[in-house]
């Protein structure tokens, strides 16, 4: 271990990056102690150089154009936190790996769209690229994986990894309101954002998936590849029913390697009450990883916010300035091999299945024929008597069935003349 | 990255010793793409070279004498698993660190005891000593808080460290059964030893406990000053009126840093029932870590067995094969402080105490004006109807209190005439 300061630059002081500035000043010596040598901001960069930001940053260099920080002798490393997957934060990571600099960054959106490049481009330049903070916040699953069960074989990575969407899930829940009702709360609380779709559509929770897939399978991630659903569906009504069948709906993301393929999805899921998943409330991200040797270790922790996510950027800056190797996906960027991404129609498992019908004789027949015509077999049924005048809710659990044989009856089923409004239809995970 | 082999010794061929040269060798393409080079086991020891163990060593060398490894030339890391902690195991690991081999131990009892002195040794020598497997199996926590946390200050360390323990505990709560009769079971399942003791008296816990807890304070282990208590003394009847008040009972390990000192303890715990260490079941383990930045982390995973346990030793033999560096309690061994180990006669917080009395009036008043002139504020008492002829169960919860007050408070109700036999009081833990 070498006794010079490891060197940083930050390009990006938002909420995070203060939060890094913070870590590295107030925990100067402990993080000496903990890395055998001392960590020194040199230079930020970020679009306000007078904005108060409650950090002293007075004694570092300011650079207005971030890749400038890429030119700069006196930077080791330079942790990222732009966000964005097609701008200047993409062009930033190349260069300053060209240019022989670490990356650490917390930007899931360009590891899951560039991730493999930027890998390829790491080990050519022999620099570390690290990004703990774009998976979970500051649960550090990315870690717990490369360094914790790295002697696994990883056959199924399944986690709740949006903030804002288990948030709106976990209210819902517990109050019985409505989504739209739940989420212009959340938005007033700042744990939304005005424009919410990237959270409660699933697409924040895809790169996450995506990263870790690609991690557990040695794969190049698959972003463009991966089936999202968000949680818009989801009605107090489906929350309800749910409940009293002893689940609770969680927006889920599955990686698992299957027979003839990986399959890769971010979407709602019914979960058993007593499972470790369902039991992770409000804005806390969890992770439960199955391998070969050590069977099944579930972590949670919080999934977003300035101090957490510091705490990831901070983990890999140290990861750095202890001098270790490792690379961005556990195995060479060469060696990483195109996953075979299996299509939803070949998913396998139950669904729970909400019906609004009109409350006339002979529905439910319809119904249980179109599931005999396709071979699907019911777990559980519970009719609800009218609350309106002619109404009536159907909710149905099948037993293990194909999803293309579940699309094929929803068809029929949504064109029968007494459903009153499209079906809901949910799938439930085991684990 | 260095392209030759890593050259490994094993010593002790039991269960984990055996899980470890399978993995090895059934994964030995994928650690070799995840370490960036072969790992080679190159010679063994054990008791009883002929033993059938269902693995193929037949192409490793064998040396009778276990020491004899730490001379061999070809030895780059000595994997200590003969366990014990004043034994050759000992011997073992000083010389191996003092040849300038590397040693990857599963051994707690030998970390809590002798923990600093080897690091000391490791230090000097500029050898890497690992022991995740010797905390939690398969639970990867040292490296979840050494490579996930580094950043961050960690205030307090709760965790269920015995997979034993919380399988008796588990199996009462479920079944309403006595722990005698459980026990006996675990035996028979073969999750608990011919000689129960290790594990059910907390010592188990207590040595996975002080190697976490030297970990987060940077402070030398200390086994001599813990306080531990085991589960015998948990009944039945504590089981159920736990459960109807909303809790679970667990063996717990906690450490945590008060104004004066370190608190260091392990003793069974009524957790409230939502909160995710009472949700632990079986032979798992969990670690619950609090830290400034991150806030809380929890991790949860097999406590013990052979798969388990040998995937944590051969992510200690990857991160020697990676070439990473970090020192065994992450700070310099010289640097360890003493720790300030609290008496448990400060400790603070709500107690459960379970009384068998005479159902004879005047009992209550006179349980109640004890507690009174200890100052300790009940916050719930619910009185058993007498199911024997004469005697009555009451259980009481307290506010926060402090243990010398309930200590002088338990030893006054216990002088009672009234009562029938040794009142039971368990800690309460509200995280």
């Amino acid at each position: 271990m070498t006794a010079q300061p490891l060197r940083v630059a930050i390009a990006g002081l938002g909420t995070v990056g203060c939060g890094v500035v913070d870590i590295i000043s107030q925990h100067a010596s402990m993080l000496q102690r903990r890395c055998g040598r001392s960590i020194e901001l040199t230079a930020v960069s970020a679009r306000d150089r007078h904005k108060d930001r409650g950090v002293n940053i007075g004694a570092i260099d300011w650079e207005d154009d971030p890749l400038a920080l890429t030119r700069r002798a006196d930077v080791d490393v330079i942790v990222e936190l732009i966000g964005g997957a097609n701008n200047i934060a993409r062009d930033l990571v190349e260069r300053a790996l060209k240019n022989g600099k670490h990356v650490v960054t917390a930007n899931k959106a360009l590891v899951a769209s560039h991730g493999a490049e930027l890998a390829r481009i790491a080990d050519d330049a022999g620099c570390r690229l690290l990004f703990e903070a774009a998976v979970a916040g500051g649960t550090p699953a990315i870690k717990l994986l490369q360094d914790g069960l790295p002697g696994n074989d990883i056959s199924r990575v399944a986690g709740i990894l949006n903030g804002t969407c288990n948030y709106i899930l976990t209210v819902m829940q517990q109050t019985g309101r409505h989504f739209e009702d739940v989420l212009l709360e959340a938005q007033a609380l700042g744990y939304a954002e005005a424009d919410p779709g990237f959270d409660i559509d699933g697409v924040d929770a895809a790169h996450k998936l995506c990263i870790l897939s690609a991690l557990a399978f040695g794969t190049t991630p698959a972003m463009e590849q991966i089936h999202c659903e968000g949680i818009r569906p989801i009605s107090a009504a489906d929350m309800q029913a749910a409940d009293e069948l002893g689940y609770t709906i969680r927006l889920i993301g599955v990686t698992e390697r299957r027979p003839n393929g990986i399959s890769l999805r971010v979407h709602p899921a019914l979960l058993a009450r007593q499972t470790p998943l369902a039991a992770v409330d409000g804005v806390y991200n969890a992770v439960h990883f199955r391998g070969d040797y050590v069977g099944d270790v579930f972590i949670e922790g919080p999934g977003a916010g300035r101090g957490p996510t510091a705490s990831s950027v901070v983990a890999d800056i140290m990861d750095v300035a202890r001098g270790n190797h490792g690379l961005p996906f556990m195995i060479p960027a060469a060696e990483l091999s195109e996953p075979d991404i299996l299509p939803m129609t070949s998913h396998e498992g139950a669904y729970y299945l909400r019906l609004n019908v009109r409350d006339h004789p002979g529905v439910l027949a319809s119904v249980t024929s179109i599931f005999h015509q396709f071979n699907i077999s019911v777990a559980r049924l519970i009719q609800y008597e009218s609350r309106g005048a002619d109404d009536a809710s159907i909710i149905l659990i099948t037993h293990h069935t194909r999803e293309h044989c579940m699309n094929q009856a929803l068809e029929q089923i949504s064109s029968l003349e007494t459903m009153l409004s499209q079906p809901c239809l949910i799938r439930m995970e085991s684990f």
